[in-house]
């Protein structure tokens, strides 16, 4: 069993703010980032694939595949948007990294089986900043 | 003459969009960093100061009062900040890093004297991502 | 679950030393990191916290407090220190990373539940340098 | 039980081609890095050892003699090579990461108890380049 | 003035060898670097641009078609290559690094006005490993 | 004429401290600093050569010989000492960054012509920790 990791990365806009809460609430909880008028990061997306490799190829992932799935799957969809208002799959939701990560997984966990006979989906890393990240495993 | 350096950063949102462009125009001419709903980035801003060194002090410029003064002068201003909306001295300019680095300049420059006697500013570098940057030498 | 991470710095002295020990088997064991003027590392430390994110929020902890406890409990305790002889929870310790990582974990381990009803502590890392690095998941 | 981890770094040649098969569909499947006059990476290797630390010395391992073990068994075969042609434990293998991680950890694993009583082997991390990399847990 | 700058990266394979000498002034003076079977590298590109920004842009050059002259002209004849025998503009040239900016700057020098009228090329920094690099500023 | 650099790192304890000065006044200045117990940091030296590639070779300089003579000249007196007490050259100096750069300036100036026909030191960076650096060009 080997674990085989690509590294991508957006840019993108977002504030943390709960539409169920005041303006003054949001403030107190989320402080600079509830910022009304956005601000952004360069996030990088770290996403691990687990398998044994496959003899014929010795890959456990075809990484220029899991590049392409995950650049059209993910990153086409959050590169130089605003992740509130501009994202399908975060609507109605909470945009924090944590949220991220999980509808990531969603996304990525049934595709991982179209390019890769071998591997699947163990997790998924982000990075909001060089100091921030979050992880999430699928369960 | 010894040159000293201080990295600081700050995550803010922008726009490329001229104002006096169409919709259209916009989108042909900076593609999706027109995006209305704006995106955003990590920055890295590099300040470097030249100088002799104090002879008390070995220093050219304290790099604490540095800090210091960039974070009050200049991250405060922008960090989790709209560069197009939120910025005093960005209003009526295009938000771009070209921009920024020589407006930085010019709010720095006449500060450096108050914090250092041997130091004069030589240098402004701003990252937008690990890819892209610029840089400003005041000339 | 999601695992949400952390990093900090602190600059410190130490050196590898056993006082048990004499002088020749401690440069014989440690080699120059027994040097007895000390020496000293830029270190990275990395926190790591898991749970369940919260509804309101989005967040697993809050990642503002939880820089603020880093520092308050274990950075100020550490920067620009000697970790022989200036740091209370070293005292009659070995100054080595593996130490640490279980003093640091100690330390931050019953905090975290004051500051995120969420969360508890998965993992501390420390970087001594970029190519030396320890890790604790506490047992 | 804490871990600790080696940084190392090599480089070398490779190139993508299972002998099975066609030039055309060794092209098909490997694209450029099937490319027959080879092409190369600066590889970055890290080793993590697991272990209760020595109560004389505070250490799992001594660093400086796992990596003098790392350059001895691993580097020095591996450094400056091509992966195809030098590198006797590659000898009628595929030239992929997950190959190597796993003959790496084969290498490594009955040498760490000849530098440790206290640590065994856990993980080979293995970056081809900053954004693609392998490990290796031993099963 | 405002200094622009954009990273590319390629890896490829080379050796250095200077086919007047002998195998074994070869090997003197290359030491592992003349190895007949090649090494490699993840080389990393950077190309900066100085001028006016163009009052209507905020740009020097525009950043994406710096990138795609840059990935047209240089990383498609390098990435996946071997220097010594698959690149037309390096044939008959010793492979350092030195050759490589020099060339690099010929091929680029004459092309940017063909995307900017405001900018004119400044410098060529390569890094061979993030320990090794070398630059060339025209002259 | 081509700029060639080469990155090396060392470790040291130090503190900032003028001995004419009483405990106080330093502690004023200097801050943490000043802690009299000493405080350290891992250091990146980046030497910079320039000159004409020698037409047989490819190089300004000889990398590995650069990289030897650096570790001979500087780094062996630097790495796991203390800057204040165990340096000969540092003896009656304030140990500060810039007073390094300028006092290893003149450890290897005269010593680059000892290994290069064509090559001149060019600069000396020197990184206190990945946000401060201070650089002499040898004026």
């Amino acid at each position: 069993m080997v674990y085989v990791s690509r590294k991508e990365h957006f840019n993108a806009a977002h504030k943390l703010y709960n539409p169920a809460w005041s303006k003054e609430k949001n403030a107190e909880v989320f402080g600079p980032c509830a910022n009304e008028n956005w601000h952004g990061h360069n996030f990088d997306l770290i996403v691990t694939v687990k398998g044994m490799p496959d003899p014929e190829t010795g890959f456990v992932i075809d990484l220029k595949k899991l590049s392409t799935l995950i650049r059209k799957q993910v990153i086409e969809r959050l590169d130089h948007k605003n992740l509130n208002l501009d994202v399908d799959f975060m609507q109605g939701k909470l945009a924090s990294c944590e949220t991220l990560v999980v509808e990531i997984w969603k996304i990525l966990q049934p595709e991982i089986k179209t390019i890769s006979k071998y591997g699947v989906l163990h997790a998924i890393r982000l990075y909001e900043t060089p100091r921030n990240y979050v992880e999430y495993f699928g369960e």
